[in-house]
């Protein structure tokens, strides 16, 4: 399968450099919310979320918007969005069995990536337990080869883009 | 539980930026090697290792040198090390049934959190299929204050820091 | 630790013997509900919910039934509940992002041990698409010792149990 | 999807019926051994593997043997093996960062189904800190509808084939 260090061509301040000195965020920073359910294996030897399930609950989110937009048909798609960067900062403790909810925002929209500005909340909490990124790269599913994303999908993300 | 945003104090330069244009590392980037098998369930929908996993392994990696090194008792000990953030670029595919290993440097010893740099390397192979940071804070176990790293932990860490 | 086939004297009929010829089972069959969402990553190869998430869900609809009733305080308890056996029967697929239901009853009590019966719908289902059991062995948190479960439990567990 | 409660069929004594009175086994009861590392995730809030991992090692160690067999090519295969039950009894704790091995034997070797006996083991053990067991169907890859297992895939299943 290819590369995608070859293929990728990353593009200038592709949001893959988080802020230095992080803040938890409110909820005006987002621009969609996914509530999500905890499970007792999410809870580590600590007895808080291990710091993996964050990343599989924004990923879950972004997935979530896609599919709900007609962004996303893993059966039939000819194109997908794969991670290329991922990041999170980690502020105050969770633990199954809370209730969680994923804000999500669009910071950057270019030619064949996005990259989404994510907070984790505990259900209705006014600040992010946990703040993070995700850039992701549309590709062809065959070859997996970058892929400008087409009109109708930028109009499909237009509600979800903040200035950054 | 303490919230760690309060807590943390994050020092200057913390590593919780990683380089905006990431490229594959060399195994000479790395000061310690730990394999890892890969499993059914690590391969998503897309066929290969999802995103999160590579945390998974990173953190494993992780923690298997601090026990090695007598600097994690998870039952008696009164320190443990949580994670503050961590980020991951992701520049080919990974697949169960891989074999696999991370590398693992770090790139600074602060007063009472590490800075790991980490990479993920199909078994064998000379550059990196992603490449990672972990930022550990030191913390009571009781409280999960921040607690400098004592001297014995210290001596520990030094053949594995390399110059950032 | 102390190895828990030692320790354990299973009870005879101990429900570890699931129906040879499964056959998915109605919403009745089930005294308590509990709502799941899925995950991107609950998907495997083949784009549907891999069998070890199944376990999951039963474990977290268990636990949180525990929690509910006061019955499992893994702080401060001096007693828990461990897994001595499981099992399912797969009828029909689910997938992320489906929303789901473990639907959960009691079929043996015994002195020291719980069998639950456990079903898992796709939301709003008629029929289980997956039916399963587990055995727990209420034990002593230090040591794992098995021990009777209290009468106050017992009263707590009576309104979700079936006649088997 | 077809429904696989429809299509399958489950033949007499299909295997999905645990022994009772389960006790750990010895390492020949099995005729292939897999090794297997553990994560730090695996271990849960009782600071042992989560029940469901076991069901993860299992899994893996079954597709292992089917792809080193020629019997699973899950880009290009025209069948595939899907979980049509699986049972898992525990008897001593495992936990990160333990090395472990799965055993393996075929107890009942179907016109369209396979029935695998599994032992997980610390690695070196004599005997099963746990032992289960997984019944596979095999189906079409498009439809999943059974199909007779191949005299090719019967051979080469024939050296893991034990008396029941």
């Amino acid at each position: 399968m290819s590369e995608r260090d070859q293929n990728q061509k990353p593009e200038p301040n592709s949001g893959a450099t988080p802020n230095a000195k992080p803040k938890a965020k409110p909820r005006a920073a987002f621009r969609h919310f996914a509530s999500f359910d905890t499970r007792w294996r999410d809870n580590d030897r600590y007895g808080h979320l291990n710091n993996a399930i964050y990343y599989e609950l924004f990923d879950s989110a972004i997935n979530q918007l896609l599919i709900d937009h007609g962004m996303l048909d893993f059966e039939l798609g000819d194109h997908v969005f794969l991670v290329a960067s991922s990041g999170c900062h980690y502020f105050s403790e969770l633990a199954y069995p809370d209730k969680l909810e994923v804000g999500l925002a669009i910071t950057r929209l270019g030619n064949s990536s996005v990259t989404y500005d994510l907070g984790l909340f505990k259900k209705g909490a006014d600040h992010t337990a946990a703040t993070g990124f995700f850039v992701h790269v549309h590709v062809t599913r065959d070859g997996y080869r970058p892929a400008p994303i087409t009109a109708r999908d930028r109009a499909a993300f237009a509600p979800f883009v903040v200035a950054n």
